[in-house]
């Protein structure tokens, strides 16, 4: 079957998936749990295919860990299948419930966003979360996996599909898709489907972006900032967490910019420890005049430098003269992500909150922090940088739409139009 | 200036616009209305000139109806400022507020997008409307108007671009393009724009859908549809009210799905009352055959004939079997615009709710009422059939997105990721 059959029955499956009850989708979530510990093992044997494959290729080593599926992570992603069950139904929510006369009664009620394609990384933990997820939102969804992982995606996959097909759901509600000519067939789809999440490197993120008339959710680059406005005790600490805590994440931060008013000592100390840490600063001449024997081994740039996401243990580092210039840097040149102000000013941190146009703003702590789990959400699908939809982590509720539903007696806008009657526009 | 110096200055603008206070905002609204009252005779006496230029390129009577700026226009358009100027601020609404750990403190918050772009046809009041709406959500706002009322559309502009500044708003809030050259400069810029709003014509929304990367907001289509599930009293009156109250509106009905058993009296009825106030009927041969004397006039279609918006007097009419058959024909061809069912029957009401996979489900009344006013919104910027970020009628909460801000005291990831602290997640 092509990728358009394939989404022009999911398309009409959609409703019946989004008609499903909270019950039942449970149900799927709980078989989905049962039937990877029975088939643990054979999962197990076809990850290890993949591996000897990667081994083959010779793939690097922080990717090899990414497509590795063990019982730690089998664990894991129990443990999330678990969380989910207990999250409350998102489908159904009342938002809006309104007499606009006399027996017209208007509602607007959370429902599925439909048919999603979702394009991830080799990662075999991913396709179960992701799967789970638009189970529990209601959703249906088509999964394309990494290439590396081909043969554990594909026995991840019709373990799932078999397990919620056997508890009920639609037999339409996920599909995969195999080959990576089928993501540009997806990408034309926008008749059937509703949105794309694609999960990968920047290119592969600005690819989807660029070439689908199809809504995405997702964030392409990761470029955050630190903001040093006054010395503070803990300042170096966030620093290096913000930066070498997992240097591959898109909330690690790229630029830190800082006060030309600091004291030389702050920035001998912050050179020294960063060095000690292992991380690679890059710095404009300005500051490095200021770092004496610190100086050492840091890689002079210039101010046309700081449009880098590294997603390693480097860093960028340049003057400020004050709160403004930070907050143009990084509306200019952020990718309005994540960016965290350093300072005991609270009139400076409320202006750098209300002005920096980032998805997080944050005080005092590691742009680090922006993420589905830490905030509380369960899960995440995704972290969004663009603003419309969802913006920063998202949880189940990006999954989401709303339907307007009015319950009438026989009305015609007519009768409304020409004053023989009026709306009465009452919440109840 | 080019579109695209414009735009860069404009997203540098975007946060201090979105810093403007309540108050500032509401003053730039009441200026608006002071300077069109002020300048109203000049305002006239272009709008003039664009109805000569209009009577000498031919154009259609219903289009000069739309071109025409008068006493009438004038006084809804200020009308609608005054609206706006007592809804509720949209910005900064604390839609979460959670403690992550003793002195990490997480908010969400509600700001405006930034830049959008408003694509519209020829009508002068939509200008105000839109640059207004955009000025209450704290927006700056790029508009293109119709290049049949350029010389309304530029005095206008001036006029309120010249009093929001001087009531002190940033001077970079508002700009305008005039040529149709620059809306392909403007679909180019997603670095700078946040969403665009095109209005028009189906044809001119699809390009600008499939010519863009930044988000779109709106619909191409409006195909609507009535199931008449059961007779009803005021089934024939709902009909002809949701076909010819004002044709040419994307939720006007343009199919009309009826129930296979209801009685050919009804079908008489129907077609004889349709006739008579100059609707033109399409039906397919089985249902024809059932009009007797009825079928003169009647114009035969096929099955595969609706998928037409006719935007007329004009109404595709067809057989089903059943509920489900409505459902998946309206699932398959409307635009997920509006539909409605008429019936008694309790439970088809709640499954056609569920399954009709559109932005409006309706029971027992026309599909016209799909509309901000009429939904009680105040000012709508436009309907949308897309399911991302706003569906259905949109008002100013189209216009929102929302910032984390995160109020930290020291805090690292690492000390999460280590043990040594672990997240409360208590809502306050």
């Amino acid at each position: 079957m092509t990728v358009e059959d394939m989404a022009r029955e999911m398309k009409l499956s959609a409703p019946r998936m989004g008609a499903t009850s909270e019950t039942s989708r449970n149900q799927a979530l709980q078989a989905i749990r049962n039937a990877l510990e029975a088939h643990k093992d054979d999962i197990f044997a076809e990850n290890h295919k993949d591996l000897d494959e990667a081994d083959k290729t010779g793939v690097a080593d922080a990717v090899k860990k990414r497509l590795k599926f063990d019982e730690g992570k089998l664990g894991s992603v129990l443990e999330g299948l678990t969380m989910l069950m207990e999250l409350e139904d998102p489908i159904g929510k009342v938002t809006l419930n309104r007499e606009l006369d006399e027996g017209l009664r208007l509602v607007r009620q959370s429902c599925p966003i439909g048919v999603i394609g979702v394009i991830f990384e080799a990662r075999p933990d991913a396709l179960v979360q992701i799967a789970s997820l638009c189970i529990k939102s209601g959703n249906c969804a088509i999964l394309k996996g990494g290439k590396e992982t081909l043969n554990t995606n594909r026995i991840l996959f019709n373990v799932i599909k078999e397990a919620v097909t056997k508890a009920g759901l639609p037999e339409g509600c996920l599909a995969q898709a195999e080959s990576h000519a089928e993501i540009d067939e997806l990408l034309k789809l926008d008749r059937y489907v509703d949105l794309l999440i694609p999960r990968g490197s920047n290119k592969f993120v600005r690819y989807i972006m660029d070439n689908t008339s199809i809504p995405v959710m997702g964030h392409s680059d990761g470029i955050c900032h630190i903001y040093v406005d006054e010395e503070t005790d803990e300042a170096i600490d966030i620093i290096v967490d913000a930066k070498i805590q997992y240097a591959a994440a898109c909330n690690a931060v790229e630029t830190l910019l800082i006060n030309k008013n600091v004291s030389d000592e702050f920035l001998k100390n912050l050179a020294k420890r960063l060095k000690s840490e292992g991380v690679k600063i890059n710095a404009t001449p300005e500051l490095i005049s200021k770092l004496g024997a610190e100086a050492e081994e840091v890689t002079q740039i210039s101010d046309n430098d700081f449009d880098t996401e590294y997603l390693s243990f480097a860093l960028g580092i340049k003057f400020v003269s004050d709160i403004d210039e930070a907050i143009d840097h990084i509306n200019q040149h952020g990718s309005h992500h994540t960016d965290s102000i350093l300072t005991k000013n609270q009139e400076n941190i409320e202006k750098f909150m209300q002005l920096v146009d980032s998805a997080g703003v944050y005080a005092n702590c590691s742009t680090r922090f922006s993420d589905g789990f830490r905030y509380g959400f369960g899960a995440e699908v995704g972290i969004s940088t663009g603003k419309i939809h969802a913006r920063g982590p998202v949880g189940l509720d990006g999954l989401m739409t709303y339907k307007y539903k009015l319950y009438g007696s026989g009305q015609t806008v007519d009768e409304y139009a020409t004053g023989k009657k009026s709306f009465t526009h009452k919440d109840i």
